[in-house]
């Protein structure tokens, strides 16, 4: 009998440890919760490629774009708003491969998708294949609050679009002389002439994301692309993909992926890190960690994520050796990286 | 001391009173494990919309479907042939909404999705909005095999067919009177003009879908659709999504979907069951009614699955009043419903 009653008292004592500290924080401050996280694609970017303007102008826009989108969670905007207008910034700038400055399919042409979902009712929009559309992320939440459907495709997706005030670009806006420099080497390595290694190691990847919470607690996640150079096909790629490139729910997370496409779909990248945290009860980090560097590495696919959960907690996992990217917190101190540390 | 000898024994007795039906069972007959199982699509099928020939009709095609993957996995064949074969009866019958007898989009067009995913490799692939393929499921296999891409859509779709050996045929190939009525019905709804209410009650539904286990314990999953009478816009909907329609991972089970397209893709379905069999342990049976009966239902979506384990169980699972469905066990025992039991 003694030592039953140990034992009930060791379990005791063991679940309840903590809450002397609970007692201690009954009236914490106020703090507002809120958090975002973004990416600008991730791939073969180091140091040595990298020249000390380019990278300047990297973290100038990294900066930017995520001030956009802290100001607006700082001011008790929603995050669906703050992830929108946080892309917006790095759809406009020619950095990245999203909107200006997406890469171009075979033909030549900036062929672009973008995808957002709102945690909160896990309400979601999602385009692929636009080709005059300034900035796809619009579109995609058009497709979210004033449509039926979930996802739409090509000049399906802009006769919508024409009829919902969205900015319309000639295809032409897009290109840059570095995305047709990508597009040439690429099809020099097809057919087996030497090629350009630094846009060829760079084809698949450029993509933009956002993840973030705002002060009602409600999470959000969306992904803007141009693709892969010299894509064929109508080859959709894992960016417009719900639970692949994109997903969030209140519940667990929300996550932005980038990277080889085919594998985050295959491995239902974004859901796949939400379903984690939300079966196995662990933390955002680990499930993060387990899906790029074990499930993701393993079938051979490189890429990453940003990700925030529902408190707050920001992750930015990848297995390539580097990925934009930039978080602020609720005091305002923001990080931006580009490389492994 | 006592006590923690008792303890200590209880423990291992719990952990080990299986032990004498194992080794009883050391050298089981050995029969052959394999299975599959089929879905025509979940939506308000009812005895009293059903002719007793039309019932008749569906009876035995689900018959020859079912009949035709089952002989291929008796005989040894993959669970990838025989999902391929099965899903190829039911496209080239008109009584499905998929291949000829699809739905039609806004513009009287029959627009098809298909995707198929391998459990053992991961691998997949997906075809959207394609016109003039016979058999979509067949060009969801040349993309999964022959490209390295998962998802290729429209005429891009079609170019790469075009290149691998698939069969075209016109438009017109897959047009019905049936589909034809609908289409009518639902713009007559659109326009507020009274409509056909059996046409409109099922313009969500009807898409084919199997997932089968093979004698080497190999599970693979695909579905092929006609998508959403009236679509608009290049609407892709569940069926070409890996995770939301279609999943196969030889860890946990191969799952294809049909309803109400846009519930599925925000609830990524398929994938949502495996993750949880993954990550609670439980069984396809417990995963695949709380994700259709509660996660789907709660959300306002309506629908079904198909699906099979790693040990051949298998599951026919929906929250619409009806889902053409069949399977066929080791014995060649064949069970087809439609109605709610």
């Amino acid at each position: 009998m003694k030592y039953t009653i140990l034992l009930l008292a060791s379990f005791f004592l063991l679940s309840c440890h903590d809450s002397p500290k609970i007692s201690k924080e009954k009236n914490p401050p106020k703090t507002p919760k809120f958090g975002i996280v973004i990416h600008g694609g991730a791939g073969v970017i180091k140091k040595e490629n990298m020249t000390d303007s380019l990278q300047k102008a990297y973290e100038e826009k990294l900066e930017e774009a995520i001030s956009v989108g802290h100001k607006i969670l700082e001011d008790g905007g929603t995050a669906l708003e703050a992830v929108q207008k946080t892309i917006n910034v790095m759809e406009n700038s020619p950095l990245f491969n999203s909107g200006k400055g997406a890469v171009l399919n075979a033909d030549g042409i900036a062929e672009l998708d973008a995808s957002v979902m709102d945690g909160k009712t896990k309400n979601a929009g999602a385009i692929s294949g636009v080709q005059h559309i300034k900035n796809p992320i619009d579109l995609a939440y058009k497709v979210m609050n004033e449509s039926d459907h979930v996802m739409l495709s090509a000049s399906g997706a802009e006769e919508f679009a024409k009829l919902h005030d969205i900015e319309f670009v000639e295809n032409s806006y897009f290109i840059t002389e570095n995305r047709k420099k990508a597009l040439e080497s690429s099809k020099a390595k097809e057919q087996g002439v030497s090629a350009n290694e630094f846009y060829l190691s760079n084809e698949k990847y450029g993509t933009v994301g956002c993840a973030a919470l705002d002060q009602d607690g409600n999470l959000a996640a969306g992904t803007s692309t141009g693709g892969m150079t010299n894509k064929k096909f109508g080859r959709i790629g894992d960016s417009p993909i719900i639970g692949a490139g994109t997903y969030a729910n209140n519940k667990t997370c929300a996550i932005s992926a980038t990277g080889h496409g085919e594998f985050f779909i295959r491995n239902v990248v974004a859901h796949d890190i939400s379903a984690m945290m939300e079966y196995q009860g662990i933390s955002l980090e680990q499930a993060a960690k387990r899906v790029i560097q074990q499930k993701l590495t393993d079938l051979g696919g490189t890429g990453g994520i940003v990700g925030i959960d529902h408190k707050g907690r920001v992750v930015m996992e990848f297995n390539t050796p580097g990925m934009f990217r930039a978080t602020k917190n609720v005091k305002g101190e923001t990080t931006i990286k580009m490389y492994k540390d």
